[in-house]
């Protein structure tokens, strides 16, 4: 699938509304990752507010082309809704990956800004977003028109795959 | 991007051969997933011994479409490789969709089997394979031509979409 080596952290985005629509995809092909037990446990904050997206840059040592970025979405759990202790992760992550490929397949860039396990940023951005308890922050993703051009990047390495044993 | 919505977990499948090529395509999809300062901590063991796939039965309660399967892959994690503490069940995360969405794109199906953290499965698969100590087992995807027809699921719930705060 063309779209999947395609991909690449883009990190400079240049001027280009994005509108709703765009973002609506970008989120439900993010809600139509497996999940454990289809526990869906997500949310998305949607940020077009220029001050929370500066706010973000400063609990977040990553995320200065958020600056740039027309828009970003904070990828969210729910951990009342997690039916498989310790699975969320996966499911948020599987969900992350979906996003990366429908902005790419749209002529979109964005990158996958960590935030959970990493303390500091958690609860910075729990406070920019005003997120109660059960919510966790778990990743960040701008969304822009990409301001740079990546080649497709060959990573495959054989020497990573075994047969039938280590 | 079509296939993000196409695919579905499937548990049933019919005979029929799948070459090394189509393995080495799925796993090329995983490798090219994006991972936390680009630490690539994956390895994939290809699994075809049909005692193999038949001892996982035995240590993995939702398992026992193996027997049906075709081949096999079991996603790990070299944790050595790691580089940002706490990030690599996401890399392993965005490297499994990958997998999940090439293995759609190429008419054949496979199911998200977890294995990570739950301990006895780790423990079993680790005893199953030889692994090493610093060998995670992550999680197993049976690959097969699908046995079963499943339709479009549309996981779309506008309520989890938020704006510029909770």
């Amino acid at each position: 699938m063309d779209t999947i080596f395609k991909r690449r952290s883009i990190r400079k985005f240049r001027n280009g509304e994005i509108d709703q629509k765009k973002i609506e995809k970008i989120i439900r092909a993010g809600m139509n990752a497996p999940s454990a037990g289809n526990e869906q446990p997500w949310h998305f904050i949607v940020i077009r507010d220029r001050g929370k997206l500066e706010a973000i840059t400063k609990v977040h040592p990553h995320s200065s082309m958020l600056r740039e970025a027309e828009v970003a979405i904070l990828l969210c759990c729910d951990v009342t809704l997690e039916q498989y202790e310790g699975f969320w992760v996966q499911d948020c992550s599987a969900a992350a990956q979906n996003m990366l490929l429908e902005t790419t397949d749209m002529g979109l860039g964005s990158v996958w800004l960590g935030v959970y396990p990493i303390k500091e940023r958690v609860d910075g951005l729990r406070e920019i977003f005003s997120l109660p308890e059960n919510i966790l922050p778990f990743a960040v993703f701008p969304v822009g028109y990409p301001g740079e051009e990546k080649k497709e990047n060959n990573r495959f390495d054989p020497a990573r795959i075994h047969f039938d044993t280590w």
